[in-house]
């Protein structure tokens, strides 16, 4: 039997997300139909619009619905402190910290198996905003992987040559809230004794 | 800092769906912007046409394209054999098997913990198909849950009671292909035994 058209055409559009197999959307398909006509062409609407009407900032790469993101055209933030991370999610991540500085979002990281070098993601940018800016310090979050410390060392290396006098840091390494020493894993050990602080 | 309407609504829409959390949801939202825009707006428009091309086939109830599903409407079918299932997912996925009989969609169980009783189901509508349809079989292939084995009893009954002279069955029950016996559950296994056939 074949399925009607919008119905394979909803589980092929599931299907190319990820984490997503062919029995998920089937699933996630079905549940659709069940729902209230208005609310699924509430969603259809949203993913219609999602392209063109969400922007990139043009000046730290984060999501918006203007040129400039919500953060870059808020005055209250700390603009001698800027944070750089992989992604918006990230960046979404760090805001719920309550951090008050400003981002700058890089779209990946260095990654020469799959072909990106770094050109392929926003570090000339970042180097531009720094001879344009006053930044006083460049925290770099991006994540603990292989390919997250190079791309925080290839940035720190860049950064320290063009602009000696900005303070560069790494976000904190160690246990996370909430952690057992038991079941935390040797290098996480090592970063957390390390990184231990007055108490 | 507030998200994009745009990319908040695709983000809410993925949230209410079967077992995508808040984070899933985020991951899918920002993977689709990374999605060439014909193939999202492709997406959309399947969510859009959903609920308005997809019907439910008036005969078997199964999904459709017409008033009549693409099996009601095939004259190869076999049309005295009848297969009861919960859902159109199930349907599909007895389809694969090469069944060649027709089907009756219940669209649920029975489930009074849920307010689901034999009224809220396509129940009925499968007796009066059995008063206007000649049948020799209805094979009751609902799954082997306590509410799937509920239904599929209630049916049973009923059935006999009106009309005595059709044959009632039970989908087949015991080690799915592939099963180590080592790992079975002891139900399985008994099933297994004692529908043990001539070899």
């Amino acid at each position: 039997m074949k399925l009607p058209k919008a119905l394979q055409g909803v589980i092929e559009g599931f299907e190319q997300l990820p984490g997503i197999g062919p029995k998920s959307a089937q699933r996630l398909a079905f549940h659709l139909m069940r729902l209230p006509e208005d609310e699924v062409n509430a969603f259809a609407k949203a993913i219609f619009d999602l392209k063109s009407k969400t922007l990139i900032c043009k000046n730290c790469y984060n999501v918006s619905e203007d040129e400039l993101c919500q953060i870059c055209s808020d005055n209250k933030r700390e603009v001698s402190l800027i944070c750089v991370v992989e992604s918006p999610l990230d960046l979404l991540a760090i805001e719920k910290s309550k951090y008050n500085g400003v981002y700058h979002v890089l779209h990946g990281v260095i990654n020469p198996m799959a072909g990106i070098g770094p050109d392929e993601i926003f570090i000339k940018q970042l180097e531009e905003r720094l001879a344009n800016e006053k930044f006083e310090e460049v925290i770099l979050a991006t994540s603990t992987s292989l390919e997250g410390e190079a791309t925080a060392m290839y940035i720190k290396t860049r950064l320290n040559e063009l602009y000696p006098n900005v303070k560069i840091s790494r976000i904190g390494r160690g246990l996370p809230i909430g952690a057992d020493i038991e079941y935390a894993d040797e290098n996480t050990l090592r970063d957390a004794l390390n990184g231990r602080v007055n108490y």
